[in-house]
């Protein structure tokens, strides 16, 4: 206890800390909240680890952040969450998802991503994706994020305003693209269509407090280079991030290779479209080179190991990407292939796989791995100013740890236990903007029973209009 | 519903048919315990799976298997589980493992396996197990699987026999193996104790419902020629198992090049070592042709994809074993080279790493990679007579799953919802030989209290005597 506390609690018993309670010598500052009591990792610069932590909030923002003596001597909560015994982290960044796809999980597996979007997935989207669609998959993908520890996630998809109001009303951080395609998509019949939306959706939500809108083209493969060249323009002029899939796939490389003459991302920086706005997902098939060119232009990365090992993608260069201190975080990718959103297992497989690919166990460390789901996530998607790491002038996006399982016994290194041998069933707590949303595992702004009956009711009628004979029981 | 149910029920209200009852027409036959209501995924030779079945227990064996109706028309049990809406499976058989180690949780994570054999694991090992540690560290690993849905082990270590004995009061099923290794050991100073020890083990256990005992050479480059076809030799005069590690890393591969001139299933071959008793944990570094020859003597292989991943081992050839029908199982390794007991993952893994290795995302289907961890996975530890799947006769190893966490909705097929979207936390309830041994998430053969609370006293000591610094905020 530093000598603070000691002048405001020397005439009282120990416990007394733990409650809060009037301030007898007026010297505490009324906060709304005080997370107090568990081991804190903060994954700030010095990468402070907190034996017995408490994080303060006001207003949204992290006020102190530090050892529980120093907080509990100087600020009182009018709420305490106690977290003694627990882990509390910065809440967790999937930096790639598609939100309504949840209700697309399992639908197709074990299939070429080329015959898999052709003859399943566009299909299916073409068929069933309206906004009502979007905004209850996006319901049920927020129930997951939310019980998986995750704070903040950039998610593309048509209908994206309707994802934002959900995200927004659900309490969630979101870097949301509305997707530009060249085709008629669900929401707009064509190119000018698709940019007066885009244009509506970035106007509307920018400055929203939850909420970052972006332009998100689908990828070099489906957009032309004059409407990449355009995208470029929009972001520039309304100073919104552009989100897109890069390099994911051989047959990408190679129809790039083919038709351009050039490598993808090669492709994109002879565009000019390139820079610090972007956050690209995948970047698979990419070389040392192109890894200079995404670092020189500030391109923000985003990983997607589960996603690129079951669709057979590849394996991004992460430990080139690492020793260039690219900006790179994890992501889930959409439902239809991975099939869930849990942040942990790609953190587990991130530390995992690349220690595999290159035959050194010592690649991608525990702490790495999980600097990739905060801080370095944080930076792929251009919010390192106010996510990823608990210091003071921060939003208040943290989440309580579990660390009592049977599978975190005993508990050793915390960046171990997190990486290796902690699951989403571990979270407990979760705030967003010191927002309660997950509170002793109970979502509090989101109704599950009717999200859950509504996801079954999609279902029902997706394999009907696919006529693909999928039943419940695989038989 | 067939004729025999007809005749018992047809002046009875359908709902009745919920409840055990006394049956008026003396026509069921009444048995320990029903399981009814889920979706029955029985891995029987169809690979059946019943929309809405039930399974039927007596003295510890399955009497009956099939749609609900018919086996509530035909049996009724002492007691009842309901598995309504909810899918009931085989248990998982986790096919490598050592359970003691559960104590060595992320003890050194990101390593070499050889550094972390040699710095960490064996001396860790010299100072700390003794048979408390064994017991207790086995009570730890038991408490994980039984919540992972697992009910039959494969374990290798020292002090098996405690091992054998805490497997046996908890109730769970295990291929147990007291190992074999040329220096002294924490249980045994030299060969002539440790074969006197395997003898004591195997003499006293065979014959148990639950225990099958096994001699277990550690591994071709830890145990010389002679003393593995001594262990052939053993295992063929008691009819016992012989367990080992086989080709794990490129580093035995060289070195059994080296020193020996034939890679390690060659040379096992050559010593007449190989054959149907044999179950070899890794295979990792095997061509085909050594595949052929581990078919042709009928070992059985136990594939770790995690373990191997994150010891940077390489990977097992295990799309060609299933093209051979080698008998190929799934293991988790030990705790501290993992770091965790989950089978889910592994099978998950199993999926999704050889789609990404092969890039052919057809390969290993969810179907195939249940297998590994069910029927296949019995055939790898040559028990497939009595466990693997669900079919009259075998012995009553089931795990009820819920089917209604967010991760898993909406339910699509049942294999992909098992391998692509279940995780450890779903697992409801597990029984083995017909004994409930985890209710609704309680476990009861095991005081999960007083197994954390000697776990973390352990730690305390492992971490003292190491002299590591080690601490649990990993500062």
């Amino acid at each position: 206890m530093d000598a603070a506390e000691n002048r405001s609690t020397q005439s009282r018993p120990r416990s007394a800390m733990a409650q809060p309670a009037v301030d007898p010598s007026g010297q505490h500052r009324l906060v709304d909240l005080i997370v107090a009591g568990g081991i804190v990792v903060t994954m700030d610069p010095q990468r402070r680890v907190i034996g017995e932590g408490a994080v303060a909030i006001q207003a949204g923002r992290i006020v102190a952040v530090g050892p529980r003596g120093e907080v509990e001597a100087a600020y009182i909560g009018t709420e305490r969450i106690d977290a003694a015994g627990r882990a509390l982290i910065p809440g967790l960044i999937n930096g790639h998802a598609h939100l309504p796809m949840t209700l697309f999980r399992g639908l197709a597996d074990d299939e070429d991503l080329d015959d898999w979007l052709q003859h399943t997935i566009f299909p299916a989207e073409a068929m069933n994706v309206d906004e009502a669609f979007v905004r209850s998959g996006t319901r049920l993908g927020l129930a997951e994020l939310i019980r998986g520890g995750v704070t903040t996630v950039c998610d593309m998809y048509y209908f994206e305003h309707a994802v934002a109001e959900e995200l927004a009303a659900a309490g969630l951080r979101g870097l949301l693209g509305q997707v530009l395609i060249d085709f008629p998509s669900p929401d707009c019949a064509d190119h000018t269509a698709a940019m007066a939306a885009i244009e509506r959706f970035v106007s509307h939500w920018q400055g929203h407090p939850l909420i970052t809108p972006a332009i998100a083209p689908h990828a070099p493969y489906t957009v032309g280079d004059g409407h990449l060249i355009e995208a470029r323009a929009f972001a520039d002029q309304h100073r919104c991030p552009f989100v897109i899939h890069l390099a994911e796939t051989r047959h990408e490389l190679e129809e790039s290779l083919r038709l351009k003459g050039a490598r993808p991302v090669e492709h994109l920086a002879a565009l000019g479209v390139l820079g610090e706005r972007m956050v690209a997902a995948h970047v698979v098939w990419a070389e040392l080179h192109e890894l200079d060119l995404l670092r020189d232009h500030g391109v923000g990365v985003v990983h997607n190991p589960q996603s690129n090992m079951k669709l057979a993608s590849g394996v991004a260069p992460l430990p080139a990407m690492l020793t260039r201190d690219l900006a790179v975080g994890l992501g889930t990718d959409g439902s239809a292939s991975n099939n869930d959103l849990s942040l942990w297992e790609e953190i587990d497989t991130a530390a995992k796989l690349h220690k595999l690919i290159t035959a050194d166990p010592k690649v991608v460390s525990a702490q790495e791995a999980f600097e990739l789901a905060t801080i370095r996530g944080a930076r792929a998607l251009h919010l390192e100013g106010a996510i990823g790491s608990l210091e003071v002038g921060k939003r208040a996006d943290l989440v309580v740890i579990d660390l009592e399982a049977i599978n975190q016994i005993p508990l050793s290194s915390i960046y171990s236990a997190l990486v290796y041998a902690t699951k989403a069933s571990d979270v407990r707590t979760v705030l967003v903007e010191g927002r309660v949303l997950l509170r002793d595992r109970q979502l509090l702004t989101l109704d599950e029973p009717a999200i859950e009956a509504e996801a079954l009711a999609y279902r029902h009628r997706i394999i009907e209009r696919l006529g693909i004979g999928h039943s419940a029981t695989g038989s």
